[in-house]
């Protein structure tokens, strides 16, 4: 197998995460996001939708999208487990970590994708140009601000995000919450739900990956 | 079992469409999007995130995101397999569902949320309220376009959008294009793969779930 990877990206970040806790190895090839190099012939021919993460598999398929990546990888090494053993907990994690995408990641990446220099004209992932739109930026922080206010909430309620161990949901939010920094936001003082769980995960060797 | 449903949204119906063909029944409660019913006490109650679907298990869990029930309800009742049965069968199948909701079915989303004027204040699913934005009308339009091109293509590469068989993506696709009448766009005359797709999809009885 072989991952197409952008370093400093969020998504291929939880491919790399999820590897790692499962401590799987396979060669990596940078495709440089800052030179569009995703627009380039040679990647557009290995994904026609233009974007990292994307895996090789030995049998020479292309596989995209994070969270798919992740399925096929968990399908082939089941242990540690971080999708769900019993169909409920399938369903409770894959709706903690898209309650995650949709609710913080979401608002965090319309934020800086409609803000940041070197995004203009592409605000959108994919192979169309869309000029950023200026009213994303405030709406973007609005929803990240309350994304932070729901991982606190949640992480009240439960150790982890999806109960009470560590899933890919965790991945997720754990991604999401050095994305913000980019948009230079972060949890609150006061949010000692999302202090204590951070401090958690990041001691985890996954955290570097 | 129980659905928290609202007839005329496009994500329920990808959930009854899921049921319908596995054969699946359950009492449904509609919760009237029109009046803004899913942010009453009582809805918030049961999904804080103020959205259909929301399942509610035999032993009283709440499952809520369209994929994550649809996953469930799989692992339940595994047949007839919509979701993939080797690892590689499900990655693919997934990302294809996912290409279908970020490349066809947001824009379509996008355009219809921020142009309708039942959804003033309410340009984004959840709590919070945000106004609408022009500029992603068009936006919006444009990507769903795109969305109708890629589907063409795809359905020129494979006889269904995961492959050979019908799978979750298919119902994604099908339901999105159903969405996408509600800002008046369709398939072009020369989108010839699409239109025998739809013909196929449309003559299955789940299609009028």
């Amino acid at each position: 197998m072989k991952l197409y990877d952008y370093e400093q990206a969020p998504n291929p970040r939880r491919v790399r995460m999820f590897m790692a806790e499962k401590g799987i190895e396979m060669p990596v090839e940078q495709v440089d996001l800052g030179t569009r190099a995703q627009l380039n012939d040679y990647f557009v021919a290995i994904n026609p939708f233009v974007a990292v993460p994307a895996l090789e598999t030995d049998d020479g398929e292309i596989l995209t999208e994070s969270t798919a990546i992740c399925h096929y990888l968990e399908g082939l090494q089941p242990e540690p487990n971080l999708l769900g053993t019993t169909p409920l907990e399938k369903g409770q994690i894959m709706m903690w970590d898209r309650r995650i995408e949709l609710e913080f990641m979401a608002g965090i990446a319309e934020a800086f994708r409609n803000s940041n220099p070197n995004f203009v004209s592409r605000s959108v992932i994919g192979t169309q140009n869309f000029e950023q739109i200026p009213d994303l930026v405030d709406r973007g922080i609005a929803r990240a601000h309350a994304g932070f206010e729901m991982l606190n909430d949640r992480l009240g309620e439960a150790e982890y995000i999806a109960g009470n161990r560590f899933t890919i949901a965790d991945i997720t939010a754990f991604i999401a919450c050095g994305f913000a920094r980019w948009i230079r936001l972060g949890p609150a003082d006061y949010h000692a739900n999302t202090q204590r769980w951070l401090d958690t995960i990041s001691a985890r060797p996954s955290a570097s990956a």
